[in-house]
């Protein structure tokens, strides 16, 4: 199973490492991190950094391409080199899957127009103009697409993958092994559930 | 509001990640990662490398130190060097911070004594001979000493730091911003919950 992982300057960590966390224990996975140009790619927050061991020309094929989110996302969506190997992946995939504002890299790629697919709740708006359907589902699969909304619903994504390909009793033991049984001390995760206030402060700070 | 990260070969990503992707949101946040030799740090799956962009010596002082898992544990445990680097910072942090195995380490650095602790539900008893007394729940709070349970759990534990640095209105705009909002496919992420078989199977296959 050849997982392909897509890295750029001032993506989000997080959108790529809890994916990559359950997907590389499926059997037989070999993960790939590739980037523009290979090396190491500093993430949004400013002090992580992440080792891109590929070019995008060394990785030529995967079963499971992901396309994680960030503020830098914007760059990525001009970069019609990294969109045409999207592209080019995308054509053999068993799955192409993005992370937050990565679906927004998928859109500028040509593979959401007129699918349901997710990403950040503060980023529905910039979806839609790439042609695409927002949802609020945390996890929205059409077809080989698979988006996910942001940042941590990777995560639940990647579970969703393992059960696809390995069954649901692989999934539950990836699950458990991750001891994945979430308690966060607040139930404001998504705009629906977080006081209006919160909602209007962090999206303020996105904008 | 300084904080470390240990990183050391064969970790696991998501310990640290986690958290990072968390605690770097607190206002002012500067976090070190850094590891007895700085460079690249390759993670449990063999497959992702880390930038340790600090030698331990580096780092004199945290406010948060944050020790992640992983089946590098063992090393680590068995390292003078890295065992006095955790006590020397321990005595000058406002939390002292475990995620999974990271438990371990500070176990073995003599931090537990007799103190509630978790870790990785299936490395319980080696939680116990380091003098700790293991508990189940998934962040336990032991004065400015506080471990996660397994893998995943620290993306709790870095919430309820930040409520606890920054108040409940800036952790749930940190949620809110991550959305992390968990909607796991199964419920199966603790071995209470977890089918007993499958259970069997995790445990079997860390062993």
């Amino acid at each position: 199973m050849k997982i392909a992982i897509l890295l750029y300057q001032e993506m989000t960590a997080l959108d790529a490492i809890g994916p990559y966390e359950v997907l590389s224990r499926i059997p037989n996975a070999e993960v790939r991190f590739a980037a523009e140009k290979k090396g190491l790619i500093r993430t949004d927050t400013g002090f992580l950094r992440l080792s891109a061991d590929c070019d995008l020309s060394d990785v030529s094929e995967a079963d499971i391409l992901l396309v994680p989110g960030g503020p830098g996302d914007r760059r990525v969506q001009q970069s019609p080199s990294v969109l045409d190997w999207i592209r080019m992946i995308h054509e053999q995939t068993r799955f192409t899957t993005s992370v937050c504002t990565g679906s927004l890299i998928l859109g500028a790629a040509g593979l959401l127009k007129d699918l349901r697919a997710t990403t950040h709740w503060a980023r529905m708006e910039a979806l839609r103009n790439l042609g695409a359907e927002p949802t609020s589902e945390r996890v929205v699969e059409q077809g080989k697409i698979v988006t996910a909304a942001g940042v941590s619903a990777g995560i639940d994504m990647a579970l969703r993958l393992v059960q696809k390909i390995s069954g649901d009793d692989y999934a539950q033991g990836v699950q458990l092994g991750i001891e994945y049984d979430p308690q966060p001390p607040f139930d404001s995760g998504s705009p629906s559930k977080a006081p209006s206030h919160i909602v209007d402060l962090v999206k303020s700070l996105m904008d």
